[in-house]
């Protein structure tokens, strides 16, 4: 069975570990293919950090900081710290020790010339991963926030993470850029797992920043709408709020109501176009289940919340189960 | 009073401390230019390491370690660790957190198109070092160690850090080559400082791969030769052996006594067209100071271990001296 996941950063993560347990006592031969999204991807210090790639591949490494949601565990700050006393900017970005091996070897080998998908694949080795981690293009592809800048009271376009980390997302987002995606190409091997797979899941991801810029490159979208996979999507919304992160600040920018229903409708139904066949929402949204339905797909409720352990093993578990009946 | 000190590492660096401490006390406006050597450097992990630039960098800004004898105090090694979890190469090579934050920074610039110079420069603001340090070229030289290999029997050249750091100079060096030498101008201010100096010191570096990668930039040799600042030296040897380090290894391969006398015949005396005009000498070679006369250079013997507090601004003292006296 080859299961096909598009991944942000930590939710996804924790969601592909209940998936690699779901998938573990199946009796057929499965395999993973998890698309990573490199939008958020930015050099620092000249170093190029892929923060969505390696909070996947710590997390299903066993070597990601639980608590903090980024980064390595047991991590120490002390190049950070120098880097700040040479007043090396940006002052706003953290990078831990251990965080930065990965960087500074992930950078050396491509200003070596090597493609990102090379690169991430010889990082994950080290990691033993139990899927396959493909970056969604080896292209640069960087999401930008346009802003009303505070300062200067013109408009402007930001890093994405200058607004999230910096910002915290507080300074509004008139829109989201994805620089350069028109020119990209998939990723080796995307459309592919994307047309060969026999399920295809859009995990509890941040669907602006994280799930959108995958969707933004060319044949991307298409492979979805074409694929004879079913399409299983987990929302990322419970009780009107983003379980994790600033997701709502980003769906107000594109005009999607913060919802389990609402990013439901933004992500579509197949039978109208879109890309879902089965959104599984949370029980508190219960009462929406009726609006999921009319929009053309399967609703599914239940309890969607991964800080209780054993959830994202049983959300898995009911994807991997629409797999058989869709 | 303008000091111009040709250095390589820890010996120099110990020295230049010294002479800070004695030039301070002088009631001329002292100012010390160091032209450092930078044939050892290597890129490692994708990053431009300096090794003696840094050592005289953290030296005198106070930030190196005293015990170890390169890099930085209080130091970690997490990066390294986890360069090693990777299996990244080379291995042989220690590379501290602190120390990283330097290289990182350093690499950044270099990759941005500023010049060797401009970034010492900037990377010594940090340390708000007494002295101007200036790589003695911004071209690419590399001290390279021709050896006959052990393992393919075979007569094969590789990086100086690589013969001193992971054979430890225990494979005989056949020659040293200055890679890049011959086509490398001296950086920006180094001719001017041996020019316009009332007095040049050789500190107690290693005389075949730390002062000789500089007197291999074309121009240097002959401005020190020219300059009419007196030039004075301080022996590396002490008592037939190297204070620190391996020297005996470097001089055997260039057919070089390993004595005071032996390395004061290898720099020459001014008078018969070599390079200096002084010689410091430890007391324990006071028998040979007749032979180092002979040469046709002032000899002078005191005590050069600078292991003991205060003996490192007493020969700088002594140095400062003779710029009076010659």
């Amino acid at each position: 069975m080859q299961v096909t996941v598009l991944a942000g950063g930590i939710g996804a993560a924790r969601f592909l570990g209940g998936l690699v347990e779901t998938l573990a006592s199946t009796p057929e031969d499965p395999s993973i293919t998890v698309i990573g999204n490199t939008g958020d991807d930015i050099r620092l210090f000249g170093l190029q950090v892929c923060p969505d790639l390696d909070s996947v591949m710590y997390t299903l490494g066993g070597g990601a900081s639980e608590e903090r949601g980024w980064g390595r565990e047991d991590e120490t700050f002390t190049v950070l710290e120098e880097l700040r006393a040479y007043d090396a900017m940006p002052e706003w970005f953290g990078l831990g020790d251990r965080d930065l091996a990965t960087h500074i070897l992930r950078t050396q080998m491509l200003n070596g010339g090597y493609p990102l998908s090379d690169v991430t694949a010889a990082l994950c080795a080290r990691w033993k991963l139990p899927v396959r981690l493909l970056p969604m293009t080896n292209d640069r592809v960087e999401t930008h926030v346009v802003i009303d800048d505070p300062q200067s009271q013109s408009r402007s376009a930001i890093h994405f993470q200058e607004w999230w980390v910096r910002h915290r997302a507080e300074v509004p987002a008139q829109e989201f850029l994805f620089i350069g995606a028109n020119e990209a190409l998939p990723g080796p091997g995307v459309l592919e797992a994307i047309k060969d797979a026999d399920l295809v899941i859009l995990p509890p991801s941040n669907p602006v920043v994280s799930i959108g810029p995958i969707l933004a490159v060319p044949g991307i979208r298409n492979a979805l709408v074409t694929t004879k996979a079913p399409i299983v999507g987990i929302s990322p919304i419970v009780g009107d709020a983003p379980v994790r992160g600033m997701a709502h600040k980003c769906l107000e920018a594109i005009n999607v109501r913060t919802s389990a229903a609402g990013v439901g409708a933004h992500y579509g139904a197949r039978s109208d176009g879109g890309l879902l066949d089965a959104w599984i929402i949370d029980s508190l949204d219960a009462a929406t289940a009726g609006a999921v339905t009319e929009l053309g797909m399967h609703c599914e409720t239940m309890n969607t919340l991964f800080d209780e352990p054993g959830t994202a093993r049983t959300v898995a578990a009911r994807a991997v189960e629409f797999a058989k009946e869709l």
